[in-house]
């Protein structure tokens, strides 16, 4: 039994975080931080939750929550986060951060995409990034993670099987990806309003988007060299779920099979991957609620292009679910505690 | 031709006016005003009509106003309403005005659903209850209209022939309402964000919504007693429309054909009431975008109990097609000028 | 460990109940029938089990499967599952039937509302209505269970505790309820098309739906008395949920104290009734995808009348959820074994 | 004042063509042909319409329908389109069709994208690829027009000025696109229906849409060579409405501003097509209900790519409302006589 915090908790990567441990019997969560509503019970903001967990939020007090919990959760604000994140782990706790500060491993990347200075250089070769797939080791003996955010962890791993292996070129990588509106946060904001969103399909951020620098900061790592690429997200109306449509040029000719068996064979123990059959698209309803991705891998024969599509829920393997999968792996639980390969389905 | 000013413009009410009247050829639309968007193109704030209709929102200088226009619809909040409406009536305006600070002839009754003191007590007697079914002779000639809300168009317009026909008991009518969710307009709130209000239905404002006393009022002129009603609102996640189940018990028994036959006589002249047929229900699909208001007559013979169904756009007959209907009636033009009787149907 | 088979398992209700009870260790699921599917693995129709359940659909062979089960839930249309029930209990099996054969204890009743003759009139007298709140003793030792409706779930447990203890009048009872899509199954039908149900809302099945009789079945067990209701449902724009607005005239003046308490008290030991405090209304995004109802009771005073509202998920304890419930009950299983009380919450 | 058919009236692109010239003065519409529903009014199958338009549907019978009509839009599936296609044009009748049939010069093309024999290669030469801003005179004179298909049009049109003026590389185009539900058309469809639709969002056609080689002929006219682009289609929830982000490498480095000014220029006399301010991205709820095309230029410096998008009404600009323009032109009335330039906007 092991005693978690999650401060945010009512924002929704947050909230999610509440659904997916309220009920695990190997962990305790004994405390749900959250500024704004300190002093209420956490099911009078999510009402979904009364009479099963109603644990009143805290005030964000970090000698206080240092007494209460030994593995905290952040899901802040990047900026906000660097100083709570460094204050816990000074006082040896061990933090998976969801905010963006720690997932880069050059201060300069991160400086240049968030125009912030950052707060806590000295962390950021601690922090490991909490992509189990890519670094499951590092994980499990860290006392700093990054959850990665949902667009890269949607890029990165549809595109990881193909880059390691060499059967595409770096150049020319086209990400085009689409999010539900909860990947925008709980807000009071009149562009996610009902009446602003629903019906309505638009990119966003296109060319500066701050999760461009992460997912090359991954990809070039698994290229060996630099590599840049164009990620256009959009949004659609829907709250959970995203999509990615990946583009790709062949490196040499190859077989579709033969791309096919690198992609399986990159992911053969991945509990929550899936390669999907060949002519078998992902569609964001067959995973959303769970901590899978589903990836499709298609090839252009004509164009020698290769199109991957991913698809994953982003308050899922994109968030919340991607940080109890660390979680886990750092508490030396099984991977898979407590995470739904079966999301809602309907 | 005539000069027309709106108030309030970039609210959704506002821009539906908007939208109905940039085109005409008899009407000019010499003013959009907005305080929060005073000197911005209205093009801006709403970019479908960039290029087409790119008027700078004035901002609310009445003296400057009433040098632009001789009718103004106002589309603000209660209370905000009545000292601008006044002064623009005491220039010798024609107003619309769409909060409700008008469409009571009972001050008390005001008072009390809105939790304030009449600003403009005088104007009330002067001021006409614009709905053009009940009081078409009175909005040609008024000088000040109260623009009826949206949930009382959908119910009196539903229970009018069956109560001054006496067809039905005075007592037990209930209200049973549905809105999109533009009635609540354009805003930062949480409530209304896409991730709270999509996939989910509620009711709201149970028991005490101040549209009760509204509907009220005018049930009683037509019963020509006091009309006390149960009505309930609630709330689905679509942009527009509105459906109106109304419960009423019979005063005596008789056929649907009877009752059939008149609702199809009270408004036989109507241009915007579609009485369906027998079996046929209403759909709020069928009526958004356009004027119309569509109504079913339906008779449980075993209960003795009349089943009205109606439908409308909250946007169109509900409040901004209406306000157009009786400047049509006030300016002497054709009532029917620039209002679509048939919507978007797709 | 007992065997359970899932006859119509390819339905929504059906796929919700392998939802359910696919990870469950003390259930093991044997067998999905489909005839539309047989020979397919059910995770080809809903890949959000792709990988995790992959069991292939089984056809219909009442010999076959009674060597793999000992419980069986059927979701099967009615009229068609009246002789595999039969010959399912025959057979020594326990039945949990969600059609709607096995709901009444008078042939009569069903057979005016279904317009058919019923096939196995001999069980209804052996058969239980499977709604706990009402009938648990009898479940746990049941051979044949009649899952109740939605509609009738949703609105039984609401008007329960005040017609059972004599609260309100029996006459002017009126149910105005609306359920999500998922409702009408899974079956290609335009009038279910999206572009044809997306950002509508309308009545349908007006005065003559087939769960009123139900309703008024159990209605008038709870009141000793005959109890005719109107009962209206409507159709809103999303997946899952239902709520129902429900208008009950006071037997004479209470208080709302008085009304909630004995609300309270009859629901005081049942897991997944959740009475929400005086103010608070229920929305569907707050039990769907638990076994949730959520009951909020509201008193008009100025009308004398009690207005109850209560939320569930129709594929929760609207259809599938409840047949886990009465399934765990008769095999002795925890009452709430398996059924979340919190939902997606988002 | 010329009289019009309508064939394939009761589809989503016939009704949209009702919807957008039944109240036209300069046209009347005299004949609307729906085998399925021959005999009925069209405002049964289109609520929205009755009282306003309740014409009867006729069955198809060519001479029949050429004693009714000088000019006719059909909306029919491709390959049934053709022989009805080439008997109203040998009455001399002119023809606006929206099914693929005479899109394509080269019948080879069709022929392959199809899986079809053409039935009437005769005609190709002689029709008229339906897209204005690039055949206007053409289409003025035609008797047969190809009325384009949606993604064709909205890719087209967006990458024609980069590609005509020799700024883009004719390698490596990228069209990446989402649609609206209708783009699927009126059909009692699994696939489409309501709970398999909303809230979600999936890939469909990769690799070989039919699409595809109706973009590559126009775009190898516009280059003055062969092009071949990857074209992926994705469908979002939502019912109308589309967007293309499309990818383009620089031929060489240019600024922003340069291109803008060719985009610009390319469309200077343009009523319909719409260059957004730099900064601006189109969405799909500005253009709704119109017949717009929205197009915004981003050039992102870093990877010398074009990334263009661009937003229509696939109702609207993406079929029925291109139609009505072509048939403007035919009928030598204003082009834009009938066509909104505002759309829904709410």
């Amino acid at each position: 039994m092991i005693k978690v915090g999650i401060i945010g908790a009512t924002g929704y990567v947050g909230a999610e975080l509440v659904r997916l441990l309220h009920r695990r019997k190997d962990i305790r969560l004994t405390t749900v931080v959250s500024n704004s509503f300190a002093g209420q019970p956490f099911s009078e903001i999510y009402p979904a939750f009364r009479g099963t967990f109603d644990l009143v939020c805290d005030k964000l007090d970090i000698p206080a929550l240092c007494e209460k919990a030994d593995y905290f959760i952040t899901a802040l604000p990047h900026g906000v986060s660097t100083d709570i994140t460094r204050e816990l782990v000074q006082n040896g706790k061990r933090v998976i951060d969801h905010s963006a500060d720690f997932r880069f491993r050059d201060r300069t990347r991160y400086e240049k995409a968030y125009k912030l200075t950052h707060g806590a250089p000295e962390l950021l070769e601690k922090a490991v990034y909490g992509l189990p797939e890519l670094y499951r080791d590092k994980i499990r003996n860290a006392d700093l993670i990054g959850d990665p955010g949902c667009y890269p962890t949607c890029s990165i791993l549809a595109i990881a099987p193909a880059l390691k292996n060499g059967l595409v070129s770096t150049d020319n990588i086209i990400i085009d990806a689409t999010s539900g509106v909860s990947g925008a946060g709980r807000k009071s904001d009149l562009a996610y309003s009902y009446c602003e969103t629903d019906e309505n399909f638009k990119a966003y951020g296109i060319i500066s988007h701050r999760h461009t620098p992460e997912i090359e900061q991954e990809l070039s790592f698994l290229a060996g060299r630099d590599v840049a690429v164009s990620f256009t997200p959009h949004l659609a109306p829907m709250k959970r779920g995203m999509l990615a449509t990946i583009y790709m040029n062949l490196a040499k000719p190859v077989s579709r099979d033969h791309i096919l068996e690198a992609y399986r064979e990159f992911y053969k123990d991945e509990p929550f991957v899936r390669i999907l059959p060949p002519g078998v698209l992902p569609e964001t309803r067959f995973v959303v609620g769970s901590n899978r991705i589903d990836i499709s891998v298609n090839l252009d024969e004509r164009l020698n292009r290769l199109i991957v599509l991913s698809a994953l829920d982003n308050m899922g393997k994109g968030s919340a679910g991607q940080a109890v999968q660390a979680l886990n792996l750092m508490a030396g639980f099984v991977e898979t505690e407590g995470l739904s390969p079966v999301g809602f389905f309907l």
